[in-house]
């Protein structure tokens, strides 16, 4: 396999591509991950090519992950299925997606658009600024991505070929084990400066029903197969800016539940929110604002997801199904519960297993950072074990807020 | 490809093959269904050919189902899957799995062994034989091949290996119709003379609730893939006699849900009881014990599943499940209920379709078999509605004897 580097990949380009007309052609190294470039990435190595004429990304898989060395292997290969399942949504969703120009089957490389126009998402949630548009881009993005890729658009015969050729062996191992398992991917650092969330974390992994219910989650991520998810949907795979989102990173996918992305990416938004709890440096009234932004966020997804869902039925569910009362409502019945159950596992084993969270990790006040965390987990913990008695989102929402009020009453 | 024919087998054998050294061959053509020879089989042909020194069954899958012609296309690449699926099985529960001796996937042919040692369970029962060891052999097969082609025993990247090999695009089509929708596979025959069966046929299809449940467990079965199953376990694919059996026709194999094949093997069980209870040419008391014996028998075969699936679990499952206190338990809650599902859901579809189903058809007086079918289906809706609420095995067999009670006093 030929390696890319900062020497050899203009001449790689101008082989094999028409992208560029003229030179000369900058080269960027953007693949280490760097907090203050608002950039997280840890299993690919990622170029930056342009000119004044384009811009673009230029992506190379190696077979294990870049920050924990040659020891821990992946498959390259994921960089085609990233590539084919980009394919795939430029089809159903192309207003999100990136515009891929090339794949190498063999080095395992493939080239799409530069989105440095748009922004980092978790760092702009960082920074308190208001996305007015996104709840709807992505209700929409969740919708018609799960209802285009399930057996309820497709033959179910294409549905079982998007799944075989989706199998995605490896990089799955990631995801099912770090969002379900306390301290599946790496050693807890017992030695952690962060004695309060150490003690919380080794209290929270001694519950018997906490342990079970993740678990349960976890087959039910790693054992039916609805729809291709994204697999890895977090703020740091949403490039923004007030007008559009793109979503990147699609490494990950396999046919899974419906409910896991949107399950995986409200923990990002519970998480700002317990962030921004206890945010002291920021002024009381601003803050607040924007908890109640955070919220009415996960509350708008929530319902712009169910009212996609509901247009794409509409016009497009196949007959066998459209005809079953009360089917598509036992759909979207199980989808909250699991919704609920994805995020609160999500959340909650990144905090207790004392990995980074950026979304935490810029709270400099240590006393304000631990709070938010314990705000986070006593959130997690509740909605993971009542998943099934929350009926409706604003239930969700009312739930979340009562658990922070007697948080801040205990913590008086 | 090439096609066998009784013309050219002996001389394929003989050319490609070890198994037999002295000649001359027979050849006799057993792909026919035939009730009188206890034979079915509508999807290959299927040839024996012996000498004095050993007999071997010759299987050749044409691409569509045979009996009804050259326009019901199904892919010949079952033939491959299946011996696949024996050969594995033949690793995990060699006493209950037929041995293979020869796979050409060029013409899709596979030599096994001649089990006609055995009888095709299905009308052994219909002749009211007892066999006492089946429970325990059957809970022993399917728990064994249950777990073993889980991922509570395997690595989910090869279990996951396996979900791709398996994927079966074509012939899960045929089960994922036949047992959950209303006359999926061939229209409903209005001028049947069987008027009672058509108007109750008429009657359940029109309640939503019967509907909706139908498919909400066509969903599990189909997207939920958890093991290895059969996927057409009924009576007629176990040969049987007092001391052992074998489990035949894996074709239609694929990572699909724990509980599918108990639920569907049950449904004969129900059917034989609902028929003996009517069969009026024989003597009461005696049927009255048969009826026991088929009630007994289902219980057994749950136990005895629930005793191999525990064992294997202390022997075998990984540590990442081992220590979850009640992971073990949860995925035997959902398994009852579920067997409980498919069952009602294999007996009710056949029924209303108004398809053959030789468990009633040898019944020859007119009121006894359509009492028999009335039977069924009470029990098979009753069940189907309410399988989350039966709770233990002794709790399903108490509720299928309280609605024979109502049915005989309300026919009375």
């Amino acid at each position: 396999m030929m390696i890319i580097t900062p020497d050899n990949i203009v001449e790689y380009i101008l082989k094999n591509t028409d992208l560029f007309s003229s030179e000369p052609l900058l080269v960027e190294d953007i693949s280490d991950y760097n907090p203050e470039e608002e950039l997280e990435g840890f299993v690919n190595y990622i170029y930056r090519v342009y000119n004044q004429e384009r811009s673009v990304i230029v992506k190379q898989a190696r077979p294990y992950l870049k920050c924990f060395g040659e020891s821990y292997a992946l498959t390259p290969l994921r960089n085609l299925l990233e590539h084919e399942t980009l394919r795939l949504r430029g089809e159903i969703i192309p207003q999100f997606t990136p515009k891929t120009f090339y794949i190498d089957k063999e080095n395992n490389i493939f080239i799409m658009e530069d989105l440095s126009y748009l922004k980092v998402m978790r760092f702009q949630l960082n920074k308190m600024l208001y996305f007015p548009k996104f709840a709807k881009q992505m209700g929409e993005y969740l919708a018609k991505s799960n209802f285009y890729t399930s057996e309820l658009y497709l033959e179910p015969e294409t549905h079982r070929l998007l799944q075989a050729s989706f199998i995605n062996v490896n990089m799955r191992s990631i995801m099912e084990n770090v969002a379900f398992i306390r301290g599946a991917f790496g050693d807890i650092d017992y030695n952690t400066p962060n004695k309060k969330l150490l003690n919380v974390s080794e209290l929270v992994w001694s519950k018997d029903e906490i342990i079970l219910e993740c678990h349960k989650m976890r087959d039910i991520f790693m054992k039916r197969g609805e729809c291709l998810i994204h697999g890895d949907l977090h703020t740091s795979n949403i490039f923004i800016n007030s007008d559009q989102i793109k979503i990147i990173d699609m490494e990950y996918t396999f046919m899974g539940p419906y409910s896991f992305d949107m399950g995986y990416l409200l923990a990002n938004f519970i998480s700002q929110f317990s962030a921004f709890t206890f945010k002291s440096n920021i002024d009381q009234e601003k803050r607040e604002s924007y908890c109640l932004y955070l919220l009415s966020t996960i509350k708008e997804i929530y319902t712009n997801y169910v009212y996609y869902f509901n247009q794409c039925w509409e016009k497009d569910v196949k007959d066998t199904y459209r005809h079953v009362k009360g089917y598509k409502e036992s759909i979207l019945d199980n989808f909250l519960s699991e919704v609920i159950g994805f995020t609160a596992c999500a959340n909650l084993n990144r905090l207790i297993s004392l990995t980074g969270y950026p979304d935490y990790d810029v709270i400099e006040d240590e006393t304000d950072k631990s709070n938010a965390q314990g705000l986070s987990i006593a959130i997690d913990q509740f909605i993971l074990l009542n998943r099934n008695k929350i009926k409706t989102i604003d239930e969700l929402i009312q739930t979340i807020v009562e658990i922070r009020k007697k948080f801040m009453e205990n913590r008086s």
